[in-house]
């Protein structure tokens, strides 16, 4: 009997204060639920989801067999994060495209598309959110916060902005800021979307476009980072499409992966909006705890009293082992309790999000621990 | 006292013969020599260019102060290639933008310019036009054959297309072929550029325009592989522009990364022609001397008679150290002569151009042992 899945949304008149000094007023946020919540609200768990991921993390849709949460294999009944003993909530973040207000939106004063003119949101920004709508749930503290990739930058940030909110952070495959590289591959995203001709600086909406062109280029991107080296070269290799001899073309498909990552960037470019993805690019550049603290990640890192699992995969070069340690480091520094584990693993990022018995072992083993101390 | 350059053509009437099964004819080289012949003919060096660089590999033009070759600190009067001992030959490619046929020229027969017909060219097929050009010049067996990144692949199978004709092959921040990330990434470049709206199928000549956009996203892909995430965070780390506060922007730059990248892909934009990249990005997939070998290196460089020095840098991701560990190994599998330097440089893939004294010393030694060699 598979977890049915029930998306719900919560309108918010009231004005949110953004980083950038900006507001956004009347705006709904789609969430989901699994579990029960407790009769003392003390089982709530938060997960936060990362670049091209919903609200929709775990179970499935009534009469939609195929319709998996994204992260279903860890969130369920009998699962790593046991909805048989923890309260789930997974919250789509302002300015995606998934059911929260974003900017294919319309400005609740003029009524017109926000598109480009939908304000900057911040890591901190949507923790806010999260937050407002975990009031209206009457929920006053978690059980934890968890994320993956941005999603465990989201969990970091609610220990410093909530830091009496939060009894344990589970933060996968994440850092505390992007380096230069990084930066520099959302960058060239951005600038193939920015530069499409149909990205009409932002307002394609109004003139019945997509600008498909620049959010393959920027899928196919972010997939050859997800991925390590070698699995790429396990999966793919050098391996022409189907086999064939060589057709010596410069335009054609050679070679699989060739295939793969056109696949990839056309589904992405069917679904996805390009202002949210130039929208939660920015997200992950500007999220940067230590900034605030002369660069002192440890100085930053003081006001959470959260208890900490960090989780880092081998491969994985995008946000690699060592950022990870980088927290584990400025927590120990603060004399915080953090476990950590490095799993060795062969798929880069794209672990996160996969089945590994070490990987769900430590997943289980901390929640299991978290549900104990459960009233 | 600068090295004087002059750059010349040759033209070649008659047709050449291309792996894809086409033939090329009445196409011209354009190249560059330094140094002087010896009256035996034996102290030629060729020196092959990788994707960006053309036949000016050392010295000025007379007159032009700051017109360095691209290798100018390698080769020259007492430089570690050194042109008072060698006479070094450097040949731009076929299907290149800087002097040699290539796209943008007429097909002989036709009339029409090239574009997107120019026919695809392999590394086999430029060291073959480079034989021809030896031919006429009436060397008839190299010194030495040099080159980095896909110069290297020339290097390397000049000893296997021509082996009586190489002594020594200088094989530097190369490989035996691409791995699957690395056509990746040619495949992202090559789809920014002919998905442009002004690529026109790579016949853009014909409409005045120029796919700007598509060669300004691949400019900047490459350039983040040619870096190491080290010397990327060292030059320019999480530095906003100009130290400003933040802006809250997703199309504005925000940090000095974003400004370089957007520099470097302008500035390339503007010189470099787009089916020429397609081209030299398909010539890096192509090249795999093992596949004719059932995937056998060692039986691929088999037929190699020549000694070698093998050249890479601990930081280089594009072409890692084990890349060229797996040619030195496969030589030594020959009981060939093969010495091998790993430079712990910081500088990624880029290091091959720059000046780093180990690596200088090994090139100097290297050739220094060569010159003795000369009568």
């Amino acid at each position: 009997m598979p977890l049915i899945a029930t998306p719900q949304t919560m309108h918010f008149p009231d004005a949110l204060p953004l980083q950038s000094g900006a507001v956004i007023r009347d705006y709904q946020l789609a969430f989901e639920t699994y579990g029960r919540l407790d009769a003392v609200r003390s089982n709530a768990v938060l997960v936060c989801h990362a670049l091209n991921a919903s609200h929709h993390v775990a179970g499935v849709y009534a009469g939609q067999d195929r319709s998996e949460g994204w992260w279903d294999n860890m969130i369920g009944p009998g699962k790593p994060v046991d909805t048989e003993r923890f309260f789930v909530i997974c919250v789509n973040n302002l300015g995606s495209c998934f059911g929260s207000t974003g900017p294919m939106h319309r400005h609740p004063d003029t009524g017109a598309v926000y598109g480009a003119d939908f304000p900057v949101v911040t890591v901190e920004d949507w923790v806010d959110a999260q937050a407002r709508l975990l009031d209206r749930l009457g929920i006053g503290q978690l059980a934890a916060v968890l994320g993956g990739s941005l999603g465990g930058m989201q969990a970091l940030s609610w220990t410093l902005q909530y830091p009496e909110r939060v009894r344990h952070a589970v933060v996968v495959a994440s850092a505390p800021n992007l380096t230069a590289e990084n930066i520099a591959f959302n960058e060239v995203a951005r600038r193939a979307i920015v530069t499409d001709p149909d990205f009409h600086g932002g307002h394609f909406y109004r003139h019945g476009v997509i600008p498909k062109r620049g959010l393959r280029i920027a899928r196919m991107i972010g997939h050859i980072t997800y991925l390590s080296d070698d699995v790429m070269n396990e999966k793919f290799g050098r391996q022409l499409r189907a086999g064939l001899a060589l057709k010596y073309s410069t335009q054609d498909v050679e070679f699989q992966i060739e295939s793969y990552l056109r696949y990839q960037g056309d589904k992405f470019s069917d679904y996805f909006d390009a202002n949210t993805y130039l929208l939660i690019t920015r997200a992950l550049d500007y999220f940067d705890p230590a900034r605030a603290h002369d660069g002192s990640l440890a100085r930053a890192l003081a006001r959470a009293s959260a208890r900490f699992l960090l989780v880092s995969f081998s491969t994985d070069w995008r946000f690699a082992p060592r950022r990870s340690r980088e927290i584990v480091r400025a927590l120990l520094d603060n004399c915080r309790s953090v476990s950590y584990a490095e799993i060795d693993a062969p798929h880069g990022h794209d672990a996160f999000l996969l089945d590994d018995a070490r990987y769900m072992g430590v997943m289980r083993s901390y929640f299991d621990g978290i549900a104990k101390e459960l009233p």
